[in-house]
This record gives structure tokens, sequence and C-alpha cells, in this order.
């Protein structure tokens, strides 16, 4: 199948684009500017590079004509500043809106979006941990629209944490491997929060098996699933998980910081994962450096 | 009490302004540039009207300092292009949500906001009848971070049809007083759909209404109510109370046009009442011409 993608450039992206590539589609994925870095774009060399800007977004969908849009991009902020609301809406609810209307105007009517599990702070149905996932809430909402009215089909994703090689966004497992290789000290949280990470190849699994579902569904439908695997472990636990795994033992200071406000400290328990599908790669394998390489 | 309005220059904010002054309350309405309209401008000499642009928004709250905000600025299209996305989004999400942070920043935390009943076609628990009622829901979204994460108490006013004196929104009202004063034909569609109408000194006692109402909540509440009179007609019946209120036969021809895509045939039937109001002008009085100038 022809599958246009939208953050190619990040984590999830590139690893998906070059999967789905692997798996025999055909992988356009949109970008706004040139890519520099080297690595990233040798990794990207199987996926066709589409510069677009909002201008042009729209004879590019007829150009592409794709079967699938997967839409990945997105600006994440833990907190914000007012200074940061402009960008924080543009990118999660305006572009994207962007691309719905160009899809539309092109009978492209396949979407699979991704959300956030902290769009579920304490199991609700709907209590954003922060603005980024009420943005990604708002989104929803403007997909029910194109749902109900364009006759599109969308499957969301809501993601938790994930983890794997060439993750370069500076999230715990990565500031982890900067400790197990430097005797330098880490002060953390109390570590009482669970956390879920799910590997990335088992995250791309998924993106697969929701575009097989998404091939058979009628328009106008609109469904939700979550990405998580059965590993759920306090913060403590998983740091103690790590070290078995890499045979090191981290200087990390338990509870000399505060929690956040608003921290998640326990899983969201009302989504249901993507049918036919489960992840395979335990926290014991994809949490060896080794393995992440 | 101190009250800021958005969108005072606008038909339900105009007259509202003018209302809460004459009940007694301090009102200030944020504008973006000088009004030019000296019949508005006449009409607003009770309120105080700010300048504000976006970058003076956080410095004009500290100064105003309200006690309640109540926000009705918005962009109304009944249908959209793709170019229109970005100013539909800036005016129904981006500005208001500006408008909590700098209200947050500030310990300004009462906020009366405004949905529309076309929110819920066909009753629905959320389906937009178009893309600026998903603009309209997915501002609730953002609203809802700020009543769970930063304390504030929130009601929402779902409006169904207004009118009234001042109207130049160029609505039915305003086309069938054209059309009372001109030997003119109007084709219509077949004249099914059911219409509610709600005077606007009616819509303007609910906002006081709730006023009182949200000044007992407490922090983190979010509540939402429709404003809905108890006269309901088709169209056509509607049209006949116009001609006998006001003495006229009008040259209409019904089933010349077509319904609009997602034309709303029926109203809106889940939406409670905000409590301690109801409707007192009646259709026949209010759409009296004498009394609308």
């Amino acid at each position: 199948m022809r599958v246009l993608l939208t953050g190619v450039t990040g984590f999830v992206g590139s690893h998906l684009a070059t999967y789905l590539s692997e798996k025999g589609h055909v992988v356009f994925g949109l970008i706004r500017k040139p890519i520099e870095d080297e690595n990233l774009l040798a990794r990207l060399n199987t996926v066709s590079l589409c510069h677009f800007n909002e201008d042009t977004l729209m004879d590019l969908m007829a150009e592409i004509k794709p079967d699938i849009v997967i839409h990945l991009a997105s600006l994440y902020l833990t907190v914000h500043s007012y200074n940061q609301i402009d960008n924080l809406i543009k990118s999660n609810i305006t572009f994207p809106t962007k691309l719905l209307e160009a899809m539309s105007a092109n009978n492209v009517t396949k979407l699979i979006n991704t959300g956030t599990s902290w769009q579920h702070y304490n199991s609700a149905p709907y209590d954003p941990v922060n603005l980024y996932s009420a943005t990604k809430q708002a989104f929803d909402d403007i997909i029910k629209y194109y749902t109900s009215a364009k006759g599109f089909s969308c499957i969301t994703l809501k993601l938790f944490d994930t983890y794997g090689p060439n993750d370069t966004r500076g999230k715990l497992i990565s500031l982890l491997d900067k400790l197990a290789q430097k005797n330098e000290t880490l002060s953390m949280s109390a570590g009482e929060q669970i956390i879920e990470l799910t590997h990335i190849d088992d995250v791309c699994a998924a993106y697969l098996a929701t575009i097989e579902l998404i091939d058979k569904k009628e328009p106008n439908s609109n469904e939700c699933y979550g990405v998580s695997s059965n590993e759920k472990y306090k913060l403590r636990a998983l740091v103690d998980i790590y070290e078995k795994a890499n045979n090191v033992k981290l200087n990390i200071k338990w509870g000399e910081r505060p929690y956040r406000e608003r921290e998640v400290m326990d899983l969201c328990k009302n989504l249901q994962n993507i049918p036919k599908w489960e992840a395979k790669i335990s926290l014991f394998e994809g949490l060896k450096i080794g393995n992440r390489v």
C-alpha cells in the first residue's frame, strides 16, 4: 500500500517509515526542510521524502494519493509557557487539520492517528496531564468531524513511553545509558511511579497491525486503541532491570527530587490494546545497551 | 463584579456588555482594533474598552484583574475552505487558550465560555455539524486542562440561534425584515427544519444567571448548559408567526433550494437549560420589527 507519514524525522516516525518499507509498503514521508542529520538520512533511504509547506500540501496529497495516512508529527512539551502556545496548537491541531482537509479534498479517507496515554490522567475517560495532551484530545475532536461528515475511517493509537535504538530525545533510558558510561550521580524522585515502556520495534508492529485493521473498516468509523506491553514496573524496579541487563550499578539518589506537578503515578487502565498485536521484546532484552546501538 | 468580555463588538457581546453594566457590574471589553462603527461605539459607552494584542494580554489581565471572564469571541463559518483553517483555529482555539493562560498566571479562575448546540448533531453527545463546531469542542478540551490542573471553574453556555435589535449578521430574521420591506421573492429550502430562536435579552439574562451560579462553584468544576426557549417551530411555521406579528405576507418560494449538507433538521435534545433562567420574550413579540429597531 501507499502509506504517507508525518513526523518521519522523529523517533517513532523514522523507525516506522523504514519498518513499513521493509514490509513491502511504498512509504512517503512529509518533511518541511532538508534533513541535515546524515545518520537519519541514511536510515530513511527507502522512504520517498516529500518537501512540503502548507501552501503545497493540497497538491502534494493529490500527487502522492496515498491509501493511508499515518500522522505522527507532534510538538511535545511536558510543561508549556504562554509563548509556546502558538507553536503547540499550530503543530498539534492546525497542521493536522490541514492534513485532513487535504486528504478529504483528494478522497484519501483512511487515517491512523497517534495519541497519548496522557490524555487519561488517573485513567479518566478524558483528563489531560498537561496542555500537550489537551491539544491531542482537541485534535481528536477535529478528526470526529471528518469521520462523521466526510466519510473518513480513523484509528488512533495511544502510545505510552517508547524506547529503542537511535533515540535522541534525551528521555529516561538515554539518561541511564549516560550514567552507565560515566561515574556520575543522578538525583531522581522517590521512583514510585509505574512506568510502561514499549520497544520501538513492537510499536512499529502495532502500526502494521493497525494498517491491516483499518483497511477493513467502513467509512465513518473512529476507534482508539492502546499500544501497551504487559511489563509494568515502578521506576525503581525498572532501573533494577536495567542494571541486571547491563551488569552495571547506577549511582542514583532516590527521593532527592520532588515529583512533578501531576506526575503520572499509575498507568492508564482504560485503553484496550490494538487487536492482533502484542509486545514481543522484553525489557530485559530491550534495555541491553548492546541491543540499542 | 469586575467582568471581562471577549467579543464585545459582536451581536451577543455588545448586548451583553451593556446589559451587565446596567445590572451594576463593572464591564471590560477586549478589542483588537479601534471600533469604527459609531452606533456600536455609542451602545458600548458604559463599557471599558481595552485594546490588546496577544503580546499584551498577560499584562492587561494583571491590570484588569477581573472576577469573571466571559468568552464570546469566535469566528463563525458555516462551511470552511482550506485557506480559512488557520483563522478558524487561531480565533476559536489559540486565542482563547492564551486567554486562559493569562487568567491562570493572574489567578483569575472563573470562566463563562460560549458553545453551540451544533456540537450535538442529531442530539449526539458530540458530533459536530461543521468544522466551526468541532473547533468549539476542541476548545472545551483545552478548558478541561485548566479546570482540572489549574483550579478553574467553568460553565459553558451552548447557544441556539439568537435574534434581536442591532443584528448585523445577515441571518434569517434580517432576511425576512428585508423581504417585508421590499417586494421581492426569496427562494428557500422546504422549510421542514425545526428552528430555535432565543431573543438576545433572554440570552443576556442567561449569562447573568450564569454569573450568579459560577460565583458559588468550587475550583475544578466544569459544567455545560443550554440556553433554549420553549418555542420550537418548523421554519415554515416560524415565518407564519413573523407574518402575523408584522401583519405582512412574505413572498417565499418553499422548496426551491436543497437542504444544506448536514442541515440541522431537529433540535439538540440533550442540553439541560441553565438553572434559574427561562426565556421570557415570545417569538410573536420579539419578531415584531418595531421591537427590534
